[in-house]
Protein backbone atom coordinates (compact mmCIF):
# COMPACT_ATOMS: atom_id res chain seq x y z
CA UNK A 1 0.00 0.00 0.00
CA UNK A 2 1.60 3.17 -1.21
CA UNK A 3 0.81 6.85 0.52
CA UNK A 4 -0.26 8.79 -1.87
CA UNK A 5 -1.90 12.75 -2.57
CA UNK A 6 -5.44 13.05 -1.43
CA UNK A 7 -5.34 15.49 -4.33
CA UNK A 8 -3.90 15.76 -7.75
CA UNK A 9 -2.06 13.11 -9.48
CA UNK A 10 -2.44 9.31 -8.76
CA UNK A 11 -0.81 6.30 -9.85
CA UNK A 12 -2.96 4.10 -12.53
CA UNK A 13 -1.29 0.95 -13.71
CA UNK A 14 1.57 2.46 -15.85
CA UNK A 15 4.19 2.39 -12.97
CA UNK A 16 3.20 -1.32 -12.40
CA UNK A 17 3.56 -1.99 -15.88
CA UNK A 18 7.00 -0.34 -15.67
CA UNK A 19 8.35 -1.95 -12.96
CA UNK A 20 7.02 -5.08 -13.97
CA UNK A 21 9.30 -4.95 -17.23
CA UNK A 22 12.61 -3.47 -15.06
CA UNK A 23 14.71 -6.68 -15.23
CA UNK A 24 16.51 -5.98 -12.61
CA UNK A 25 18.36 -9.13 -10.28
CA UNK A 26 18.70 -8.81 -6.70
CA UNK A 27 21.46 -6.64 -5.22
CA UNK A 28 21.69 -4.81 -8.23
CA UNK A 29 21.05 -0.94 -8.23
CA UNK A 30 17.92 0.93 -9.55
CA UNK A 31 17.63 4.91 -10.21
CA UNK A 32 14.37 6.44 -11.33
CA UNK A 33 13.92 9.55 -12.76
CA UNK A 34 10.85 11.37 -12.07
CA UNK A 35 9.78 8.79 -9.52
CA UNK A 36 6.63 11.02 -8.03
CA UNK A 37 5.12 8.94 -4.87
CA UNK A 38 6.83 5.93 -5.30
CA UNK A 39 4.69 3.19 -6.80
CA UNK A 40 6.95 2.15 -9.39
CA UNK A 41 9.94 1.72 -6.88
CA UNK A 42 7.62 0.05 -4.40
CA UNK A 43 6.61 -2.43 -6.83
CA UNK A 44 9.94 -2.92 -8.30
CA UNK A 45 11.30 -3.52 -4.21
CA UNK A 46 8.47 -5.99 -3.84
CA UNK A 47 9.39 -8.17 -6.56
CA UNK A 48 12.97 -8.25 -5.91
CA UNK A 49 15.26 -7.14 -3.50
CA UNK A 50 17.11 -4.17 -4.99
CA UNK A 51 17.94 -0.90 -3.72
CA UNK A 52 15.33 1.85 -5.55
CA UNK A 53 16.90 5.59 -5.56
CA UNK A 54 14.34 7.71 -6.98
CA UNK A 55 14.57 11.61 -7.98
CA UNK A 56 11.73 13.68 -7.79
CA UNK A 57 11.42 17.22 -8.37
CA UNK A 58 7.92 17.89 -6.61
CA UNK A 59 9.00 17.80 -3.04
CA UNK A 60 5.81 17.31 -2.02
CA UNK A 61 5.58 13.86 -3.95
CA UNK A 62 9.39 13.11 -3.01
CA UNK A 63 8.38 13.75 0.89
CA UNK A 64 5.46 10.63 0.28
CA UNK A 65 8.20 8.52 -1.45
CA UNK A 66 10.35 8.83 1.00
CA UNK A 67 7.27 7.91 3.92
CA UNK A 68 7.37 4.96 1.42
CA UNK A 69 10.59 3.82 2.04
CA UNK A 70 12.27 5.12 -1.12
CA UNK A 71 16.11 6.77 -1.42
CA UNK A 72 14.45 10.07 -2.91
CA UNK A 73 17.16 12.74 -3.86
CA UNK A 74 15.12 15.98 -4.47
CA UNK A 75 16.12 17.24 -7.82
CA UNK A 76 15.21 18.23 -11.08
CA UNK A 77 16.69 15.49 -13.68
CA UNK A 78 18.52 17.68 -15.76
CA UNK A 79 20.49 19.34 -13.01
CA UNK A 80 21.12 16.33 -10.37
CA UNK A 81 23.27 16.55 -7.21
CA UNK A 82 27.38 16.09 -7.41
CA UNK A 83 26.86 13.23 -5.07
CA UNK A 84 24.34 11.70 -7.51
CA UNK A 85 26.39 12.52 -10.39
CA UNK A 86 28.93 10.54 -8.92
CA UNK A 87 26.92 7.13 -8.70
CA UNK A 88 26.13 4.83 -11.54
CA UNK A 89 23.27 2.26 -11.73
CA UNK A 90 22.63 -1.34 -13.45
CA UNK A 91 18.93 -0.21 -14.35
CA UNK A 92 17.29 3.13 -14.80
CA UNK A 93 13.86 3.30 -14.77
CA UNK A 94 11.48 6.24 -15.87
CA UNK A 95 7.44 6.77 -16.45
CA UNK A 96 7.60 10.45 -17.50
CA UNK A 97 4.84 12.97 -17.61
CA UNK A 98 2.45 12.74 -19.98
CA UNK A 99 0.57 15.73 -21.68
CA UNK A 100 -2.05 16.67 -19.50
CA UNK A 101 -5.42 17.87 -20.68
CA UNK A 102 -5.42 21.84 -22.52
CA UNK A 103 -7.09 22.85 -19.10
CA UNK A 104 -4.97 23.20 -16.47
CA UNK A 105 -7.01 21.32 -13.47
CA UNK A 106 -6.43 23.68 -10.62
CA UNK A 107 -4.10 21.44 -8.81
CA UNK A 108 -0.59 22.35 -9.57
CA UNK A 109 1.10 19.04 -8.49
CA UNK A 110 -1.52 16.76 -10.74
CA UNK A 111 -0.51 19.29 -13.37
CA UNK A 112 3.31 19.58 -13.36
CA UNK A 113 3.02 15.22 -12.80
CA UNK A 114 0.78 15.09 -15.79
CA UNK A 115 2.47 17.74 -18.35
CA UNK A 116 6.00 17.16 -20.22
CA UNK A 117 8.09 20.03 -19.16
CA UNK A 118 11.30 18.43 -19.88
CA UNK A 119 11.98 17.36 -23.17
CA UNK A 120 11.91 13.53 -23.38
CA UNK A 121 15.62 13.62 -24.92
CA UNK A 122 16.82 15.23 -21.62
CA UNK A 123 15.24 11.90 -19.44
CA UNK A 124 17.11 9.55 -22.26
CA UNK A 125 20.45 11.53 -21.54
CA UNK A 126 20.26 11.99 -17.62
CA UNK A 127 19.43 7.79 -18.10
CA UNK A 128 22.56 7.15 -20.36
CA UNK A 129 24.68 9.17 -17.71
CA UNK A 130 23.39 7.38 -14.61
CA UNK A 131 23.79 4.15 -16.19
CA UNK A 132 26.59 2.09 -16.06
CA UNK A 133 28.53 0.34 -19.13
CA UNK A 134 26.02 -2.32 -20.40
CA UNK A 135 23.40 -1.02 -18.05
CA UNK A 136 19.31 -1.04 -18.98
CA UNK A 137 16.90 1.69 -19.44
CA UNK A 138 13.31 0.82 -18.82
CA UNK A 139 10.80 3.46 -19.56
CA UNK A 140 7.04 3.53 -20.05
CA UNK A 141 5.10 6.59 -22.51
CA UNK A 142 2.02 6.62 -24.64
CA UNK A 143 2.36 4.59 -27.96
CA UNK A 144 2.28 7.87 -29.62
CA UNK A 145 5.46 9.33 -28.09
CA UNK A 146 7.61 6.24 -29.81
CA UNK A 147 9.22 8.25 -32.80
CA UNK A 148 10.35 10.53 -29.86
CA UNK A 149 11.68 7.76 -27.70
CA UNK A 150 13.45 6.12 -30.07
CA UNK A 151 14.85 9.40 -31.19
CA UNK A 152 16.45 9.78 -27.64
CA UNK A 153 18.16 6.80 -27.61
CA UNK A 154 21.55 7.52 -29.08
CA UNK A 155 24.04 5.48 -26.94
CA UNK A 156 22.05 3.02 -26.05
CA UNK A 157 21.44 -0.33 -28.42
CA UNK A 158 19.94 -3.53 -28.73
CA UNK A 159 16.34 -1.43 -27.92
CA UNK A 160 12.90 -3.21 -27.86
CA UNK A 161 9.70 -2.09 -27.80
CA UNK A 162 6.93 -4.24 -25.85
CA UNK A 163 3.70 -2.15 -27.23
CA UNK A 164 0.91 -2.43 -24.70
CA UNK A 165 -2.86 -2.80 -26.25
CA UNK A 166 -6.18 -2.23 -24.76
CA UNK A 167 -7.77 -4.86 -26.77
CA UNK A 168 -6.96 -7.71 -29.80
CA UNK A 169 -6.62 -5.59 -32.76
CA UNK A 170 -6.22 -2.05 -31.17
CA UNK A 171 -3.35 0.47 -31.90
CA UNK A 172 -1.01 0.51 -28.92
CA UNK A 173 -1.88 2.74 -26.11
CA UNK A 174 1.28 2.45 -24.01
CA UNK A 175 5.19 1.02 -25.13
CA UNK A 176 7.24 -0.17 -22.86
CA UNK A 177 10.89 0.56 -24.53
CA UNK A 178 13.93 -0.95 -23.00
CA UNK A 179 17.69 -0.51 -24.32
CA UNK A 180 21.01 -1.09 -23.20
CA UNK A 181 24.01 1.93 -22.96
CA UNK A 182 26.75 1.01 -25.40
CA UNK A 183 24.78 -2.27 -26.83
CA UNK A 184 25.18 -2.91 -30.18
CA UNK A 185 22.10 -5.47 -30.58
CA UNK A 186 19.42 -5.12 -33.41
CA UNK A 187 15.98 -2.95 -32.60
CA UNK A 188 13.20 -5.49 -31.90
CA UNK A 189 9.25 -4.71 -32.22
CA UNK A 190 7.78 -7.44 -29.83
CA UNK A 191 4.15 -8.73 -30.00
CA UNK A 192 1.58 -6.30 -28.10
CA UNK A 193 0.56 -7.51 -24.61
CA UNK A 194 -2.79 -7.22 -24.56
CA UNK A 195 -4.59 -4.94 -21.55
CA UNK A 196 -7.92 -6.30 -21.18
CA UNK A 197 -9.72 -9.96 -23.04
CA UNK A 198 -12.67 -9.58 -24.84
CA UNK A 199 -13.86 -7.02 -27.40
CA UNK A 200 -15.50 -4.92 -25.22
CA UNK A 201 -15.37 -3.22 -21.33
CA UNK A 202 -17.51 -5.33 -19.18
CA UNK A 203 -16.71 -4.29 -15.19
CA UNK A 204 -13.88 -2.51 -14.32
CA UNK A 205 -10.62 -4.99 -13.53
CA UNK A 206 -13.16 -8.48 -14.45
CA UNK A 207 -11.62 -8.21 -17.99
CA UNK A 208 -7.83 -8.45 -17.52
CA UNK A 209 -5.68 -10.29 -19.64
CA UNK A 210 -3.84 -13.36 -18.13
CA UNK A 211 -0.72 -11.74 -18.19
CA UNK A 212 -2.15 -7.65 -17.56
CA UNK A 213 -3.57 -9.59 -14.35
CA UNK A 214 -0.21 -11.79 -13.05
CA UNK A 215 1.13 -8.04 -13.50
CA UNK A 216 -1.37 -6.09 -11.82
CA UNK A 217 -2.70 -8.21 -8.81
CA UNK A 218 0.29 -11.22 -8.76
CA UNK A 219 3.32 -8.68 -9.13
CA UNK A 220 4.77 -10.83 -11.72
CA UNK A 221 7.64 -9.73 -14.04
CA UNK A 222 6.42 -8.81 -17.67
CA UNK A 223 7.45 -11.47 -20.38
CA UNK A 224 9.87 -9.17 -22.48
CA UNK A 225 10.30 -10.78 -26.01
CA UNK B 1 2.45 -12.76 -64.03
CA UNK B 2 5.73 -10.20 -63.89
CA UNK B 3 8.82 -10.59 -65.62
CA UNK B 4 11.81 -11.30 -63.15
CA UNK B 5 15.38 -12.16 -64.06
CA UNK B 6 16.18 -15.70 -63.66
CA UNK B 7 18.90 -15.29 -61.47
CA UNK B 8 19.34 -12.56 -59.46
CA UNK B 9 16.98 -10.81 -56.80
CA UNK B 10 13.79 -12.38 -57.08
CA UNK B 11 10.42 -10.46 -55.34
CA UNK B 12 8.99 -12.22 -52.41
CA UNK B 13 6.06 -11.20 -50.53
CA UNK B 14 6.79 -7.66 -49.54
CA UNK B 15 6.12 -5.93 -52.49
CA UNK B 16 2.77 -7.63 -52.22
CA UNK B 17 2.72 -6.55 -49.00
CA UNK B 18 3.58 -2.80 -50.05
CA UNK B 19 1.11 -2.63 -52.82
CA UNK B 20 -1.53 -3.76 -50.41
CA UNK B 21 -1.13 -1.48 -47.58
CA UNK B 22 -1.13 1.85 -50.44
CA UNK B 23 -4.64 3.65 -50.15
CA UNK B 24 -4.56 4.95 -53.53
CA UNK B 25 -7.41 5.75 -55.25
CA UNK B 26 -8.60 5.35 -58.83
CA UNK B 27 -6.62 8.19 -60.93
CA UNK B 28 -4.09 9.40 -58.46
CA UNK B 29 -0.59 9.32 -59.50
CA UNK B 30 1.82 7.05 -57.92
CA UNK B 31 5.63 7.12 -57.59
CA UNK B 32 7.57 3.91 -56.79
CA UNK B 33 11.14 4.57 -56.25
CA UNK B 34 13.52 1.64 -56.56
CA UNK B 35 11.01 -0.37 -58.22
CA UNK B 36 12.88 -3.38 -59.30
CA UNK B 37 11.64 -5.48 -61.80
CA UNK B 38 7.79 -3.85 -60.91
CA UNK B 39 6.31 -6.55 -58.49
CA UNK B 40 4.89 -3.61 -56.56
CA UNK B 41 3.97 -1.81 -58.79
CA UNK B 42 1.93 -4.55 -61.09
CA UNK B 43 0.09 -5.40 -57.81
CA UNK B 44 -1.05 -1.60 -56.94
CA UNK B 45 -2.14 -1.61 -60.66
CA UNK B 46 -3.74 -5.19 -60.71
CA UNK B 47 -6.15 -3.41 -57.33
CA UNK B 48 -6.31 0.28 -58.28
CA UNK B 49 -6.91 2.06 -61.83
CA UNK B 50 -3.45 3.96 -61.24
CA UNK B 51 -0.67 4.99 -63.27
CA UNK B 52 2.69 4.12 -61.56
CA UNK B 53 5.82 5.52 -62.60
CA UNK B 54 9.07 3.38 -61.38
CA UNK B 55 12.71 5.01 -60.85
CA UNK B 56 15.07 2.30 -60.92
CA UNK B 57 19.11 2.43 -61.14
CA UNK B 58 19.62 -0.81 -61.95
CA UNK B 59 19.57 -0.54 -66.08
CA UNK B 60 18.40 -4.54 -66.80
CA UNK B 61 15.86 -4.14 -63.93
CA UNK B 62 13.96 -1.32 -65.25
CA UNK B 63 13.72 -2.86 -68.53
CA UNK B 64 12.18 -5.85 -67.05
CA UNK B 65 9.55 -3.45 -65.12
CA UNK B 66 8.94 -1.66 -68.64
CA UNK B 67 8.11 -4.92 -70.00
CA UNK B 68 5.52 -5.58 -67.44
CA UNK B 69 4.28 -2.36 -68.11
CA UNK B 70 4.95 0.21 -65.39
CA UNK B 71 6.90 3.42 -67.12
CA UNK B 72 10.13 3.58 -66.19
CA UNK B 73 13.08 6.31 -65.21
CA UNK B 74 16.34 5.09 -65.08
CA UNK B 75 17.78 6.93 -62.40
CA UNK B 76 19.32 7.06 -58.55
CA UNK B 77 16.65 7.91 -56.75
CA UNK B 78 19.49 10.70 -54.75
CA UNK B 79 19.66 12.41 -58.38
CA UNK B 80 16.63 12.38 -60.58
CA UNK B 81 16.09 13.73 -64.02
CA UNK B 82 14.91 17.11 -63.99
CA UNK B 83 11.56 16.39 -65.78
CA UNK B 84 11.01 13.91 -63.16
CA UNK B 85 11.56 16.84 -60.73
CA UNK B 86 8.72 18.68 -62.02
CA UNK B 87 6.13 15.95 -60.98
CA UNK B 88 4.46 15.60 -57.56
CA UNK B 89 2.53 12.61 -57.01
CA UNK B 90 -0.59 11.61 -54.82
CA UNK B 91 1.55 8.81 -53.50
CA UNK B 92 5.27 7.44 -53.15
CA UNK B 93 5.70 3.67 -52.45
CA UNK B 94 8.91 1.99 -51.70
CA UNK B 95 10.24 -1.28 -50.31
CA UNK B 96 14.37 -0.19 -49.65
CA UNK B 97 17.08 -2.96 -50.27
CA UNK B 98 17.76 -4.65 -46.89
CA UNK B 99 21.28 -5.56 -46.30
CA UNK B 100 21.69 -8.32 -47.86
CA UNK B 101 24.30 -11.29 -46.42
CA UNK B 102 27.95 -10.76 -45.72
CA UNK B 103 28.96 -12.16 -48.17
CA UNK B 104 28.41 -11.10 -52.10
CA UNK B 105 26.12 -13.86 -54.03
CA UNK B 106 28.56 -13.70 -56.65
CA UNK B 107 25.81 -11.80 -58.46
CA UNK B 108 25.97 -8.07 -58.54
CA UNK B 109 22.77 -7.32 -59.40
CA UNK B 110 21.41 -9.61 -56.51
CA UNK B 111 23.64 -7.60 -54.38
CA UNK B 112 22.74 -4.60 -55.52
CA UNK B 113 18.82 -4.96 -54.76
CA UNK B 114 19.80 -6.52 -51.23
CA UNK B 115 22.62 -4.01 -50.31
CA UNK B 116 21.56 -0.84 -48.42
CA UNK B 117 23.82 1.68 -50.28
CA UNK B 118 21.31 4.56 -50.27
CA UNK B 119 20.21 5.72 -46.87
CA UNK B 120 16.90 5.39 -45.39
CA UNK B 121 16.83 9.09 -45.07
CA UNK B 122 18.04 9.69 -48.35
CA UNK B 123 14.42 7.47 -49.59
CA UNK B 124 12.51 9.64 -46.86
CA UNK B 125 13.77 12.88 -48.78
CA UNK B 126 13.54 11.89 -52.02
CA UNK B 127 9.86 10.80 -50.94
CA UNK B 128 8.79 14.07 -49.72
CA UNK B 129 9.81 16.32 -52.51
CA UNK B 130 8.11 14.41 -55.05
CA UNK B 131 4.78 14.24 -53.13
CA UNK B 132 1.97 16.38 -53.39
CA UNK B 133 1.18 18.73 -49.86
CA UNK B 134 -1.22 15.97 -48.14
CA UNK B 135 0.35 13.25 -50.21
CA UNK B 136 1.52 9.72 -48.72
CA UNK B 137 3.86 7.47 -48.77
CA UNK B 138 4.06 3.90 -48.07
CA UNK B 139 7.10 1.94 -47.11
CA UNK B 140 7.76 -1.73 -46.41
CA UNK B 141 11.03 -2.76 -44.68
CA UNK B 142 12.52 -5.03 -41.77
CA UNK B 143 11.51 -3.88 -38.24
CA UNK B 144 14.75 -3.86 -36.60
CA UNK B 145 15.23 -0.55 -39.25
CA UNK B 146 12.09 0.84 -37.77
CA UNK B 147 14.05 3.36 -35.66
CA UNK B 148 15.57 5.09 -39.19
CA UNK B 149 12.96 4.87 -41.05
CA UNK B 150 11.18 7.15 -38.44
CA UNK B 151 14.14 9.35 -38.10
CA UNK B 152 14.32 10.02 -41.65
CA UNK B 153 10.31 11.06 -41.48
CA UNK B 154 10.56 15.11 -41.02
CA UNK B 155 8.03 16.74 -42.70
CA UNK B 156 5.60 14.21 -42.70
CA UNK B 157 2.74 13.35 -39.72
CA UNK B 158 0.53 11.23 -39.23
CA UNK B 159 2.65 8.22 -39.01
CA UNK B 160 1.22 4.65 -38.54
CA UNK B 161 2.97 1.64 -38.45
CA UNK B 162 1.54 -1.64 -39.37
CA UNK B 163 3.79 -4.70 -37.93
CA UNK B 164 4.11 -8.18 -39.94
CA UNK B 165 4.80 -10.97 -37.57
CA UNK B 166 5.59 -14.37 -38.52
CA UNK B 167 3.26 -16.04 -36.36
CA UNK B 168 1.27 -15.06 -33.18
CA UNK B 169 3.62 -14.08 -30.01
CA UNK B 170 6.43 -13.16 -32.19
CA UNK B 171 8.62 -10.45 -32.81
CA UNK B 172 7.79 -8.48 -35.90
CA UNK B 173 9.85 -9.43 -38.71
CA UNK B 174 8.96 -5.96 -41.30
CA UNK B 175 6.92 -2.96 -40.65
CA UNK B 176 4.81 -0.70 -42.95
CA UNK B 177 5.21 2.37 -42.29
CA UNK B 178 2.59 5.30 -43.66
CA UNK B 179 3.43 8.96 -43.20
CA UNK B 180 1.44 12.37 -44.94
CA UNK B 181 3.43 14.85 -45.90
CA UNK B 182 2.89 18.06 -44.07
CA UNK B 183 -0.01 16.44 -41.39
CA UNK B 184 -0.35 16.89 -38.01
CA UNK B 185 -1.84 13.91 -36.65
CA UNK B 186 -0.49 11.28 -33.49
CA UNK B 187 1.85 8.33 -34.71
CA UNK B 188 0.15 5.01 -34.01
CA UNK B 189 1.61 1.51 -33.25
CA UNK B 190 -1.26 -0.75 -35.14
CA UNK B 191 -1.73 -4.06 -33.71
CA UNK B 192 0.20 -6.76 -35.96
CA UNK B 193 -0.93 -8.54 -38.81
CA UNK B 194 0.43 -12.33 -38.25
CA UNK B 195 1.11 -13.85 -41.80
CA UNK B 196 0.92 -17.58 -40.42
CA UNK B 197 -1.29 -19.36 -38.69
CA UNK B 198 -0.60 -21.88 -35.75
CA UNK B 199 2.76 -22.13 -34.13
CA UNK B 200 5.04 -23.90 -36.31
CA UNK B 201 5.07 -24.19 -40.27
CA UNK B 202 3.37 -26.84 -41.90
CA UNK B 203 4.15 -26.56 -45.39
CA UNK B 204 4.79 -24.03 -47.62
CA UNK B 205 2.04 -21.01 -47.73
CA UNK B 206 -0.90 -23.62 -46.35
CA UNK B 207 -0.53 -22.08 -43.10
CA UNK B 208 -0.61 -18.24 -44.25
CA UNK B 209 -3.67 -16.01 -42.14
CA UNK B 210 -6.92 -15.40 -43.56
CA UNK B 211 -5.55 -11.56 -43.56
CA UNK B 212 -2.06 -12.81 -45.75
CA UNK B 213 -4.01 -14.54 -47.90
CA UNK B 214 -6.58 -12.14 -49.24
CA UNK B 215 -3.73 -10.04 -49.65
CA UNK B 216 -1.17 -12.47 -51.43
CA UNK B 217 -3.66 -14.42 -53.18
CA UNK B 218 -6.52 -12.37 -53.85
CA UNK B 219 -5.07 -8.88 -53.95
CA UNK B 220 -6.96 -7.22 -51.13
CA UNK B 221 -6.03 -4.63 -49.75
CA UNK B 222 -3.93 -4.60 -46.30
CA UNK B 223 -6.37 -3.06 -43.23
CA UNK B 224 -4.76 -0.55 -41.95
CA UNK B 225 -5.75 1.04 -38.43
Amino acid sequence: MAWQPRDGYRAATDPVFLAAACAAKPGESVLELGCGVGVAALCLMARVDVAVTGVERQVAYGALARRNGIDVVDADLTALPAALRQRSFDHVIANPPYYGPGTPSGDAGRDAALREETPLADWCVAARARLKPGGWLTMIHMAERLPDLLAGLAGFGSISVLPLTPREGRAASRVVVRARKGAKGAFQLLAPVLIHEGATHLRDGDDYSATARAVLRDGAPLPFG
